[in-house]
């Protein structure tokens, strides 16, 4: 299989796997919903056209391996296979769609292969649905909370433990909280995945290689009270505006940020859902209830930590000082993680002998891959120039740097399962 | 017919019109829509029950008069039949209410009346459903704009032309811009409604005599434009997070509006909507897109003006520092209102004689009376003592403190339509 055969099917992979998805925007798989599934789907008709093996863990992600694959420790490459509410389609899928064409290559190929390759798409990768991130992986690592299971999807506000029997998962098995599959036999988890942010098109770099992945720290759902009142009526100060409060306390984290930027601390805050209530809310009301979401990110937990308890603490000042009260969801806590180092050393040595401009940077995004690493498996990303960033419609990925990303997958994994993989130590 | 009587009769219409508008939360009377039609419904059966004449103007105000009332100038009184969502029962309908008792009393005493009472029940006077107060008076009073009638209800997003035309409006008529009853005809205009405020709870007062309106200048939705983005990947300096934007030009103005007040400024400032996208917001995203309402009022047109442009300013600074946009839809203005000097005497008089507890005290809250003092006609508000402010279910208006009401506004009128109907001067 040449690369203009393997470049060819990669544009019917993609947009095969976009038509399925398209919801007028942009594409909307949504996690254990019917875009997702409608992508594994095709993905697993696709493999087995192609001769490929297809299984599903207890979580309902979905593995493919070649036939006759033994059980001996491998290397393991994917990604994930939701998206946003009108995302862009490359997010997630580029990097299962890359670990199939290495399946694929190796198929045709027909070497002697001793560490077997796995492709694994991960389900329930984005917070958008359910507040919580990596529940795919989570589960798969057997690391999904009791509680996690009641969390509600924000549209239909079934439960998470609905929507994964839903598509076939086994919520007792996953409930049992231990590893879906043997974790000694995964020598080494890569990811290739676009860049969601704006480093890499700025510099010219159609590659990178991932130092490490910030963690955050979340509230899905702050809720502000205070008093709803006739806008005409109430005077100042005996206002108890929830809307104003929560400008309040949005303003004076953008200062703390700020400061905190000064010093060189890394930091990204962002409250990317907020509202009035819309089932009373009027211009001639003042708001009693305002809702919010809550999103620090760092690649150090301690400023997580530090960060949040500033977050808490104007919480209080404000409640004080206008007479509202802060009621708060269940607090997210996704940790940030290292890549391997030797990983990145085996990305980088097959970036540069193919000649591509290429550097070492930090994820600001969290991945799958980053519960592989918290969880001492060593872990690897390589990702993808991707122009306006994702989570939008207008994300774009280039087939070209993609190619190039395949091959020096393709070649790290080749590496890792021939010479490297006894040489890789898990961590914990 | 005694008071004991008047008084049954008000608890049995209140308690009627309430269970036909209940919600599950508060009570619902749409303008244009259901509840409001049934309250007019059940009033217009009740008149017509009590020998009462009934009549609708092209707008579907409803009009309430004696059998055989002659077409003299006389004195009105009314108020309006719709609420805001999940609003409370006495908020507009225990002004017709007292209306109409007043009606009933003149036709169970017989006398001989010179000027007609006519008791008016409006519609469309909250601006929670179109984003327009006094919708129904202002057609009446011919000032409805043209554009006007395109504007959209909030939940069904039909058109004011289509909502008035499906409850029996005459578009057309309306589009014409002229009175729809005759102007000279109306020697005064009373309005009889609960205070929306906390002043005279405070205060221990039953009753009180309005002497002006506070004007507001609106916008129904303003829309911060920045840019959507991943919450992990992008840098602050490169950010255009719209809810940042709207967060800070909030507390830009609640700032302005503090040190307004040390200066003796009277002014209120809500945003009572704001809302990220809920097509697309997630924890995770940064928010490209904000929509809020924006409202100031006051007694002055002056301050209205100079707050406004301070907005439009601060929206300028902002937009300029973070890199967004604001869009505005249609300003909306409503002047500030005088109430008739002889009219709020005659009510002060009729207090005094009651021996009831009063003071002259501006209203913050806007009412249909202020539309008829700005076209000219003298105009009169009593308020009656109501606990809990209004715009909400827990409004509580005790029915003791209405029954002085009704008595004291069945003063007034007595006294309007014998000697003082031609003492009123039209102003304009």
């Amino acid at each position: 299989m040449n690369l203009s055969e393997l470049e060819s099917t990669a544009l019917h992979l993609f947009d095969s796997v976009r038509e399925l998805c398209e919801d007028g925007v942009g594409i909307t798989r949504a996690s254990y919903g019917s875009g997702e599934t409608a992508a594994i789907n095709f993905l697993c008709d696709f493999a087995r056209r192609n001769e490929l093996m297809v299984s599903t863990d207890a979580a309902a992600n979905v593995i493919f391996s070649l036939p006759g694959a033994s059980d001996a420790p491998g290397v393991w490459v994917g990604s994930h296979l939701d998206s946003v509410p009108q995302g862009g389609n490359f997010d997630g899928l580029s990097g299962v769609v890359a670990g199939l064409l290495c399946l694929l290559r190796q198929h045709r190929s027909s070497g002697n292969i001793a560490a077997p390759l796995r492709v694994i798409g991960f389900r329930g990768e984005e917070s958008a649905w359910f507040g919580k991130a990596y529940i795919g992986s989570a589960a798969m690592l057997g690391m999904l909370a009791p509680e996690d299971m009641h969390l509600r999807q924000r549209g239909t506000d079934r439960t998470l433990a609905e929507c994964m029997s839903a598509v076939g998962a086994d919520v007792k098995t996953i409930n049992l909280h231990r590893p879906l599959v043997e974790l000694d036999q995964v020598c080494a988890y890569l990811e290739l995945h676009i860049e969601q942010g704006p480093v890499m098109v700025a510099r010219a770099l159609p590659l990178a290689v991932v130092t490490g992945i910030r963690g955050n720290v979340r509230h899905q759902k702050i809720t502000c009270v205070g008093e709803a009142g006739h806008s005409g009526t109430v005077p100042r100060w005996l206002r108890r505006d929830a809307m104003f409060a929560v400008a309040d306390l949005i303003v004076r984290l953008d200062e703390h940020w700020r400061v905190l930027l000064e010093r060189g601390t890394d930091l990204v805050v962002t409250t990317g859902i907020c509202s009035t209530d819309p089932a009373d809310h009027s211009m001639s009301r003042i708001p009693g209830r305002v809702s919010f979401s809550f999103e620090a990110r760092s690649r150090s937990s301690d400023t997580l930590e530090e960060f949040y308890k500033l977050m808490k603490s104007e919480c209080s000042a404000i409640a004080s000082r206008r007479q509202v009260d802060f009621e708060f969801d269940r607090r997210q806590v996704s940790a940030p993680a290292q890549m391997d180092s030797l990983i990145c050393s085996i990305l980088k040595e097959a970036c540069q002998s193919r000649g591509v401009a290429h550097d070492l940077i930090p994820s600001g995004a969290g991945h799958d891959a980053s519960l592989f690493a918290n969880a001492g498996i060593p872990a690897g990303m390589l990702f993808i120039r991707n122009q306006n960033g994702s989570h939008n419609p207008a994300e774009g990925m280039e087939i070209s740097d993609f190619m190039l990303g395949v091959q020096v997958l393709e070649d790290a994994v080749r590496l890792l399962s021939s010479n490297e993989c006894s040489r890789l130590e898990p961590k914990s």
